[in-house]
Order: C-alpha cells, then sequence, then structure tokens
C-alpha cells in the first residue's frame, strides 16, 4: 500500500448558508440538507445536543493543498499544515463541533457551522466525552494565529 | 450538485499497530507513518499535547456502508448511523482524539488510537478549545451502546 491509492467519497449533503466565503462565526446558523436517501441514517440524531461536521473545503486550490507549510500570521513562523486548522492542507476535511438546534426531515438546523454555501458534507457524528481532552495543552503562538 | 459528485483522497500515511481488529483501547501506543514527501507538513505538531486522527475504516465492507440504520446493542432500538460512532456509515471515516507521544521524523507516536494495523490515515489536526462542548447532552441510552 502507498500514499497514491485513491479512496472515493460521495457527500452525503450539502451546506445551506449564506455565507459565501470563508471566516469563522460561531452564531451562525446553517442547514444541512442530507441527501434523502441517505435521511434514513438521521434518525436518533436529534437526541444529542453537539454533533461534528465533517465537511469537503471545495474550494482549496490543488496547490495550495500541495503547499505542506502555512502562514499563520504576522510575526509568527511559518508551521506546518497539520500544526493548524487552516484548510490548506493535503486533504482538506473540516472538522466543526456545532450546536444542533433541529432536524426537520432531511434538514439538519445547526448553529456554528464554519463552512461556506454548497459545501459537500461528509459524515455526521455525535459528540462524546471521549473526544475532549481536559488537560489538553497548546503551544504560546497558537491564540495569535489568524487563520 | 448532487450526491453523485465523487470526492478523491489520497491517504498521508497509515497506521502501524499491533491491533488486528476492531476495539477500542483508549491505552494503546500506535504509530501514524507519514508519507515522506508529505511530512514537512508535520512541523509544529509537536507542541500539541492533543491531536485529532482522521482515518479511512477500509474494512468495511460495502453493503455495511448502505445499511444506514445499526444496532446498538441488545435491548436497543436501532438507530441512524449518524447518531452513533459506528463504522458502518456512508462515508467510513474514523475521527479519535490522542494523546501525542512524540515525533520522529515522519513517525508520529500516540495513545489512544483505535484503528487497526494498516488503516490509511487522511489528516490530522491540533484539538483546540472550540472542538469542547461544556454543556453537551446524549441520549439516556449512548452509554449503554454495544460498538
Amino acid at each position: 500500500m502507498g500514499t497514491s491509492t485513491e479512496i472515493t467519497l460521495r457527500p452525503i449533503g450539502y451546506v445551506k448558508s449564506k455565507a459565501r466565503s470563508e471566516g469563522v462565526d460561531k452564531k451562525r446558523i446553517s442547514e444541512i440538507v442530507i441527501d434523502e436517501t441517505i435521511s434514513p441514517a438521521l434518525e436518533g440524531v436529534d437526541a444529542f445536543s453537539h454533533i461534528f461536521v465533517l465537511y469537503w473545503m471545495h474550494q482549496v486550490p490543488v496547490k495550495e493543498k500541495r503547499k505542506l507549510k502555512v502562514s499563520l500570521g504576522r510575526g509568527l513562523t511559518p508551521r506546518g499544515a497539520f500544526a493548524s486548522r487552516t484548510e490548506k492542507r493535503p486533504n482538506p476535511i473540516g472538522l466543526t463541533l456545532v450546536q444542533l438546534r433541529e432536524i426537520r426531515e432531511n434538514v439538519v438546523r445547526v448553529k456554528g457551522l464554519d463552512a461556506v454555501d454548497g459545501t459537500p458534507v461528509l459524515d455526521i457524528k455525535p459528540f462524546e466525552s471521549a473526544d475532549f481532552a481536559k488537560r489538553a495543552t497548546s503551544p504560546e503562538w497558537w491564540p495569535e494565529i489568524e487563520l
């Protein structure tokens, strides 16, 4: 096996949002419109308060994926893409923890999704305690980055 | 756009572990061997104590991906795949928060990764406070599931 092996995914749905460009807005309300053939997989999701949304940051140009190092902001040393949450990474999969507001048929309404209108969604997972590291530490430059 | 649009990914590396079958073991030490051409993207990752690992659960048979409903254990109502962390989901992307132990060149040593030997790895992301929902709630059946 090598990294030349290709993996093929199909979106489970798309983001419907007023956001046309990147930018974190934790108060933003978005909808995830799940493909109707897949919507039975949503049963029971409404029992969770928070879910992870995995999505494909489709607007990232190929050359950005190949950069590997990213600029983190003025005065900061560039770091590897895996040391940041930048969309400029080899596989631009976005991961955001969002608050679940409502599910109506195949439409999932969430708060805090950092994804632009039309973004393909790959997966939805319930948040659980194993996803939290109480004693997590990050480098001193982390709060300063401008991404 | 529709869910017929295909998305193609290439693994960034592979899991090296003694685990040959599924099963959560939070104490397990595994290695992620990153493709050498991609390893510059690791620079700075060692400054974080915890990282998310996104991987492709390649052993899931196609018919399991199409099931959409999953059995959660004896005496529990089956639920949608998106209401669980089962590997039997439309896009079997695994997401595990792990403790970072050491990085040596292109090898990332981690604790608590739920992935079998040979699993293709898709992405590595630093854990940050936005990934944690302090007041998250889950359904009463959640602690009982046998997955």
